[in-house]
This record gives C-alpha cells, structure tokens and sequence, in this order.
C-alpha cells in the first residue's frame, strides 16, 4: 500500500496556499490602487475590533507554515520582525517563506510522525507529536490566517473568488 | 519510514473540525437566545452581498467532507435537500454527516494515492488523482468553509476564539 509522507502532507500544502496568498495580495494592491485607497486600510482591516487585521493574519500563516515545516524536520526557523504594513512587505514576508519552504528536503521531514514537537504556549510548553501536530494545529491554523485574509479582503470589496483561493488544480 | 494514510489524511480531519464547528454553532444558537436575535439573522448572514451566507457555508463544509470521503473509497455519497435554516437544522446536518463519516473503514479509503476521482464541475468533469484532489482540492475547501463559517459568527458578535475553531488539541 501507498502512502503519504509527513513532507507532503506539509510543505507543498504551504507552498501551494502562499503562492496564491500571494496573487490575492497583489489582486488587493492593485485593486486599492485602481480605486485611489490608501492600501494600509485594507492591510489593518479587521472583521471585528477584537480580531486581528489582515497584516497579522499574513504574519501567522507565514509563522505558522515555517514552524512547521521547521518542528518536523527538528530545526530552529528564521524569526521576522513582524513589521510589514505595505502590500509590497507582506508579500516580501510570504516570498521569503516561500523560499525558506522550498529549501527543505522530504527526508528532513519524512518520518515525523511521533517525533517530538514542543510548542510554547501564553500558559507554558506543550508537547506534541509530529502527526497529530500536524493535522490538529498547523494544517487548520494555516487554513485559519489564510482564509480570513481573504475574508477580509473580500468584505472590503476586493474582486476575488474561490479560484483565488485555491489557484490552479 | 512509516507515513500517513489517505484515510488519516481525510477523514479524522472532517471528523474533528465538524465536531468543533457544531460546537460553534450551539454556541452561536445560545449567543442568539441570549441576546434575543432572529437566529435567521445570523444563519443568513453574509461577509459580502455576492458571498454566501452561513448556512450555505455549512452545507458546502459537510458536502466537501462527505464528497471527499466518498470519492476517495469510491462510493456515492448521500444527497442532502439543502434545506437547513435554523442552528438546529444546520447541526443535525452536520451530526448525520459525522454518522456518515464514522461509518468509513480506514482500508476503503487507504492506497486511494493515485485512485481516479470525476468531479462535476460548471464546465464539465474534472479528473483528478486521490492525492492532489485531497490536498489541492478537498481540505482547502473544506477548511475555506469551516473558516468562513466561523469568520461570518465573529463579524456578528458572537463570542467565540481560536480554540473554539482548533478544539482540544
């Protein structure tokens, strides 16, 4: 019997999703320059006051995409500076992490399942398995920042669709 | 190097997140009584007047998950009416796809990698490999719904957080 190995139930999953996050931040700068907005409006939207804005939604799929990848392969991932406003630096942000992604081999990652992975929360460490890891906190926290950056994009107005979202099958 | 299956892959992962998106939905239906609000109000709301509106979003969500668990073991998957309006309606249909879901065996849908699967699309069928569609196609819609679901509660006021979403990890 087949399988799927831990690198492709994770990293071209992330690869794939950013790299069309990235087409709908471009669709967004072009949209806000057609229509004269000031693109930080739509950067620091939010669906409600007490969610974040689209920029930290960008920062966490990102975040959570190198930390992931990084965890299974049981490597350290580069920290940004969690200072991008513009379009232009977010999706700097995303071709960086794109880049980072793209760097790791599958035997880095590939069989991880129970390898340790130790995530630092508000209330201390948690420690998890790679498997579980995966499908129970990155994979729908990733799902999580992407989606609601293309909410938030689409409740302001801008003109994109579900083929945005998921690019080219 | 043990791996993933395609049946850990898909189903547990629609098991879980529709677990916590009924959890959601108990909540919003709790928030409505609370507050005294339509619940149709919030099961008709919408992030933008060309997107749909939660109930919709729940039965693509449960769509997308029976479809995909069906598709991959070859089996039909049950037509719903679509007719869901009410928290209860919307949760009763989630509970009869979570019967649906648990009724899979992990061999129906293991060494599905490479299985066919058709898709009917507006334009016509699509055919696709079992991996690509389950990761390309399947979970990003799948997590798009759940997300958007609980994205449209959020924009309304109702007291839900990340953990409601990712549940107990």
């Amino acid at each position: 019997m087949s399988s799927v190995s831990m690198y492709q139930a994770s990293v071209p999953v992330f690869i794939r999703m950013l790299g069309n996050l990235h087409a709908i931040l471009s669709k967004a700068q072009a949209h806000a320059q057609a229509k004269g907005i000031d693109e930080l409006v739509l950067t620091s939207a939010r669906l409600y006051p007490d969610m974040l804005p689209l920029s930290n939604q960008i920062m966490i799929a990102t975040d959570t995409a190198k930390g992931c990848a990084a965890r299974l392969a049981g490597v350290t991932p580069p920290v940004y500076e969690d200072n991008e406003k513009t379009f232009a630096e977010l999706n700097e942000r995303i071709a960086k992490t794109l880049v980072y992604l793209q760097s790791f081999k599958p035997e880095q990652i590939d069989g991880s399942e129970a390898r340790e992975v130790v995530l630092k929360r508000r209330t201390g460490e948690e420690r998890l398995q790679g498997l579980p890891y995966l499908q129970n906190t990155a994979l729908p926290n990733f799902f999580f920042h992407v989606t609601t950056a293309y909410a938030i994009l689409r409740h302001n107005g801008v003109e994109i669709g579900k083929k945005d979202y998921l690019g080219n099958t």
